[in-house]
């Protein structure tokens, strides 16, 4: 077994899931993550940890959605009981073909999904972990060699986590004091602003300790308002099925007033019209895990790249509001990226320049 | 996929488990039981059942035992309240090794047993059932093609259960109203009687509505006692990784008294002198499968064989006693098995010839 399997898997036993002796930790492997499985059933077995595994199966998953009337059953007893009795949840993903459900008609998915609700509580309140183990269907998704791909994705989990959340425990504390920010491209006319007076930082640093619940991970978001001016997404995405690139939106009193794209404009319109929230940002993210060194078309790599700064219309997450205030609400989440790494690219906090060409300032690249 | 598959899935939902709309059930897959997983899913998805499949890995369970300090904490709790909100346990067994826990130390598989016997005890309170996936691991113990061991496979498993329930139910009046059976095979000097009064034989029909979870199944079997005269078992089967050939068994006053084989006489021994109960007889039964039709060194699969008989050194089953009544106790059940498809057999209970050559007296070859 690739030795790189067996530090991801205590990477995610002891930094992630902060895993202990004694934890209840149900461990739900994808069809092609049964490598992983083992490395972490052996991590689990030497922290004294007890183990469920139970089998995250897309094939499983469409066959039994397919044959079913659509009457789900409210939060079945069964996997209630298991999720509130236990300490963990490990979702290994590791899909052997990314369009496995493509045959499942929408709505049953929507049935499905509103029927366990309580189950989807019951799992967010655990110290619940996603991971991705490489397969060769996640690797031609993104266009690249299984080789490639595998390396690619342990280049992205395999951080010291620990110096890169104090990394990122910098920026937070800069968006946390801050006001104002300023996002500045001189090579695509980008010039917005958007306040974040009063909103909190997350530090998404890989580990439940964090409140961040993704491995990898690595960037760190807020909730923006009064967003103002222009900006250009030149990080290409497929979004809902359709290519998107080069999408350019202009903000004005926080709302999209205008946009295009050079492909996928239609899907932009579309979200953008959902419903009121959607015509706003709910996020500000800044990617810093350096080890996600290309797009690879998957949000949870593309999002972390260090040098790249993401925004999504729609809802915000409640972590970066004052307490009891609501963010902006809208059915819709969908992350756009920008690419920071060029000349003449500028991120300001309160008009001090934070990162120059994707670099941040307290790093040696920076050039002041 | 395979047509048997889907009949197998079904067979195992509708007459095996009795699964009904609602119905919570825990899909324990096996590792090379993938597709009969899928199968299964479709068919609890049909029948509006809900379903929680858990991933029943050889290769995890060997990590985590042997990286565990071996003490395994008592009854987990998150895995205890799944089971006892469960209806339902399926287990799709299907090993791609059946050697992958040769370096796991005997002392841990018996202190995780220990640790879980409260786990056990929820499982078999469930309308649990047991069933086999073919495998080429499981080809290869039986010494077969991996074509030939499914085409063998499916042939045990593909019955009308229903008329083999029937058929085995005529036995069972039989050995329930009997009180001595006699065996005798004339080729190898084999004559054995056996008291059953007062005892119960169960119809092993692979249901939980005839308290059968074997599928295949296709037995009927009692708890027999002042066992006297002389059997030899002559179908060849390994016993704790001996090979045991023709052992020959002489009984007094139910207990034996003497013993030899052609091959594996030292693991016989130590069998025999385990504990008192060992050198009795706990089980008599009777094979009644035809679709099974040759040895493959499977215990499941061969003490099921039409046209043999079985008997078991150590415990009995208490379904087969008398209430209140305790039967043959031992830490051991050792299965040893009889052809009885020979000239010159028969089986006779109270002096009536049920079974003369390997054929019972309702079937058509049966020469009364």
């Amino acid at each position: 077994m690739d030795d790189r399997i067996h530090e991801h898997a205590e990477i995610l036993v002891d930094w992630s899931a902060q895993v202990e002796a004694g934890d209840d930790v149900v461990v739900a492997v994808g069809e092609g993550a049964h490598e992983l499985g083992v490395a972490v059933a052996e991590a689990l077995g030497d922290r004294g940890a007890n183990m469920l595994p139970t089998y995250y199966s897309d094939e499983m998953d469409r066959a039994y959605r397919r044959a079913h009337d659509g009457s789900f059953e409210t939060d079945p007893a069964f996997e209630l009981a298991m999720l509130e009795h236990t300490d963990s949840v490990l979702l290994l993903r590791g899909t052997r073909n990314t369009t496995e459900f493509a045959d499942v008609p929408d709505e049953t998915h929507q049935a499905y999904a509103q029927a366990r609700e309580g189950i989807r509580e019951a799992r967010l309140a655990t110290d619940w972990v996603s991971t991705v183990h490489p397969t060769r269907a996640m690797a031609q998704q993104a266009g690249m060699s299984y080789q490639a791909y595998t390396d690619f994705v342990y280049d992205a989990i395999l951080r010291d986590w620990e110096s890169l959340a104090e990394e990122m425990a910098q920026l937070k504390t800069i968006l946390d004091e801050g006001s104002e920010v300023r996002i500045v491209k001189e090579n695509d006319r980008t010039d917005l602003t958007l306040s974040i007076a009063n909103r909190t930082a997350v530090n998404s640093a890989a580990s439940v300790a964090y409140d961040s619940h993704n491995l990898p991970s690595g960037e760190v978001f807020t909730a923006p308002a009064d967003t103002a001016g222009q900006v250009v997404f030149d990080v290409p995405m497929t979004i809902r099925g359709t290519r998107v690139e080069d999408a350019r939106l202009v903000f004005k009193d926080d709302v999209v007033v205008d946009w295009e794209a050079a492909a996928g404009e239609d899907v932009l319109t579309t979200i953008i019209e959902t419903d009121g929230g959607s015509q706003r940002l709910g996020e500000l993210g800044v990617g810093m895990n350096r080890g996600i060194d290309r797009i690879t078309d998957q949000i949870l790599f593309d999002e972390k790249m260090g040098g790249t700064i993401h925004m999504a219309l729609g809802r915000a997450y409640d972590a970066c509001l004052p307490e009891g205030e609501a963010g902006n609400d809208s059915a819709v989440h969908v992350d756009l990226i920008t690419d920071m790494r060029t000349e003449g690219t500028r991120l300001e906090v309160d008009g001090k320049v934070i990162q120059r060409n994707g670099y941040f300032r307290w790093e040696d690249e920076f050039e002041g």
